[in-house]
């Protein structure tokens, strides 16, 4: 086969695209060239982790946004490959909460045994791409930052898997311009031990607020206070904590919200989401979508409806992480190998508007947990990827959710069975506001986890 | 005249050029359209101050490397324009050391009184530049970040003038990775109270290390240790200094210097330069050089040789800065509008080699002053920019060397007389150490320097 793809992107998302096209060719299958253009040095995208903030050592925007002791803030069962088990890669079962070493090494250890470390070209971000109506290719404009050389290649396709959760959305507020301490976007955020004995002021109400909040106060923050514009988390928050309406301005240390309130803070985290970011794509092939669980444009949350043989993969909102890359990545594969017949303009149009309309009519989390379980499973029961029961991680995710409810600092103590193998995952050693070393090594430690 | 010229930039550097365009339109002469694409939602360049570190709100790089508390680190009379003084913006002669601010206002009147502005369209960055040899015209493709719309334009020159001290260039030592506390570049440095009762390690031995390490004195810093690759500063460093030789790596807090000594640091900042960064260039035209007196491949330090429809302005490491653009601009406005013919290919690369051969024949401040100097009086001899005293600039770039090894926290108290208008400045009447408001308003305060 003589047609080529281009993957954009190294991280999770274009690494399930390099393994569905792998795990084709090992069955057998004749496919097309692959190319991976990764601007960081490695693979793993986010689960990179870098001191770096800002720009990096070429000059380009630093991709990762965790941070030192970051854990996974949703269970390991619920993102778990269904070709790869936790229990295969680390020869055993391990608790349902890793941090962000374990569950890099993971991810990592399933596309370091697949063998496609020759597809990706590493330190080559793409600078723009083209499509030419005539010879229906793809041009691609890449700079190898190592060797310094800019150069352009066609391609039949190209899946755009660079993430959308690097670029930060970061709104002004009145006052930041003249305050006297760090202002930074979550993003940035690194180090917690930066902020020990500090009063932290974390605008936002969402997961980065949340974890970097909790974070903060692990690692002996004075006292966390999170602004939000809509409405509170609503956790039953420990003393140090507390929730305030939407910062209005900051003078000097002093931070005034909504309800007329204030408070005296030495730090700003803007915990406000990031962005999908395209700076390589002309508006005709460019997705414009804010962070949202079915962009519209996207067959099957995947497809570019004004030009199919552009794909995106993880660029929506994620309960499903792992195992929804996969099932899109096997599902883009089979339409490039000819298994999948893509259906008229009109069909895929009318099709994504369905989803569209489905996804705006869900109220709460659970109503979001179950559409992001259909759309899961609309995908893989039309491909070989292995059978993933995910009634039975929705069911997880559900349970989640109540347990965060049930204690923000204590969810992490948790332990839930794999839907792949069916093993409980053992208690970890110990209790995850005490456990203050993240790396590998402490977590995988069995002399500790004996005692 | 139906040429077209693109200006990249609207900082000092871009704004020069429109500026020597207009002057040649107002004096008459049929100038070509110019289109000036610029990134920031204003002109200035570095000279707008943001908060925002690391990407801006639209996902760009933050241009701004400057801080709160910035005051110019020479004298203002160095840098003054030839055609428009710091007593025709201000009404009344202004102390020689200003803050941000206060050049700020001075670039951008001179600018705003030439109506120039519809040149510019803000928020456009530039994404990709293309030649075509058969049709000897460039293809500029830009983004519209405000109406997220992407194209492309023809012209026939580009002016590259987009800065290079906005990328920064950020070395790793063993063990950032897992300092506990904040590691940032000079570029993402905002403001120094940030640093009060800090002990702040600063990596570098040029101007950054030497003015961020003074500002966080100047505002409660507990130490300020400087780590030279080569030689330290050398400066007569009061209490709370001291000078160590390169970082080997960090221990928790404890740095550990080259020389076997250690200390307990609380943050890292890395003072370790800038880089020339043109990620929307081809091989073909980008310019590949570090920071330095006269980069290679430019005739008159501004044709690119293989090229010299392209022009490059301000590029170069930089003594003179704002006039010195101003000669690059008018003498490549006077190619352009056929005043001055370029000679050959293999003339141009001869003079070109020789400049770079005397640059490289410097061997110390005082002899990278006098080369620059006859660089600048060298271009604006062959244009109808007004005369400039280069020989007296020179002068007060000698004695602002001298001032400055006489005392570090002191030379900004200095006054020199106007080059332009040969006026004596006053004295401020504040002394520097002690003028710890940076505003506009208090700089000019009338009842204060009457006191």
């Amino acid at each position: 086969m003589s047609e080529r793809v281009c993957v954009i992107g190294a991280g999770p998302s274009g690494l399930a695209a390099l393994r569905a096209f792998e795990s084709a060719k090992q069955k057998g299958a004749d496919v097309p060239e692959i190319v991976c253009f990764e601007k960081q040095d490695d693979w793993g995208g986010l689960w990179n982790y870098t001191w770096r903030t800002g720009l990096d050592e070429y000059g380009e925007p630093v991709h990762c946004s965790m941070y030192r002791y970051l854990w996974s803030n949703g269970p390991k069962e619920c993102l778990e490959f269904a070709d790869y088990s936790f229990e295969e890669h680390f020869g055993r079962p391990i608790p349902s909460y890793p941090p962000r070493a374990v569950l890099a090494d993971y991810i990592m250890g399933r596309v370091e045994k697949s063998g496609v470390r020759d597809y990706v070209r590493f330190r080559t971000p793409v600078r723009w791409v083209d499509y030419d109506q005539s010879s229906e290719k793809f041009t691609v404009t890449v700079q190898d930052l190592k060797n310094d050389h800019t150069y352009s290649e066609e391609f039949d396709y190209v899946v755009v898997a660079n993430g959308h959760f690097s670029t930060p959305n970061v709104p002004d507020f009145e006052g930041l311009r003249m305050f006297p301490g760090r202002v930074l976007h979550a993003h940035d955020f690194r180090d917690a031990l930066e902020f020990k004995g500090k009063d932290v002021l974390l605008i936002g109400a969402s997961y980065s607020a949340e974890d970097i909040g909790v974070q903060c106060h692990k690692y002996g923050a004075n006292s966390i206070t999170f602004s939000y514009r809509t409405a509170p988390m609503g956790f039953d928050w420990p003393d140090g904590f507390e929730e305030k309406p939407l910062l209005q301005k900051v003078e000097g240390n002093t931070a005034h919200f909504a309800d007329g309130s204030t408070k005296e803070v030495d730090a700003i985290v803007l915990c406000t989401g990031y962005k999908n970011y395209y700076p390589f794509l002309p508006d005709s092939l460019r997705l414009k979508t804010g962070t949202r669980l079915y962009p519209e444009g996207l067959y099957k949350g995947i497809f570019w409806l004004s030009n199919p043989k552009l794909m995106y993969i993880g660029a929506q909102d994620q309960y499903y992480t792992f195992n929804m890359f996969d099932a899109q990545a096997w599902y883009a594969r089979d339409v490039v190998l000819g298994r999948i017949a893509l259906p008229s303009r009109e069909e895929m149009t009318a099709d994504a508007k369905k989803w569209v309309a489905m996804e705006e009519a869900c109220e709460n989390p659970e109503q979001d947990i179950d559409f992001q379980t259909e759309y899961v499973r609309d995908l893989i029961q039309n491909t070989d990827y292995p059978f993933l029961d995910v009634d039975q991680v929705a069911k997880l995710f559900k349970e989640w959710e109540h347990h965060k409810e049930e204690g923000i600092l204590t969810y992490r103590d948790r332990a839930y069975p794999s839907v792949i193998t069916g093993t409980m995952s053992p208690v970890h050693h110990t209790v995850w506001m005490k456990a203050l070393d993240d790396s590998l090594e402490a977590f995988l430690d069995v002399r500790q986890a004996a005692e």
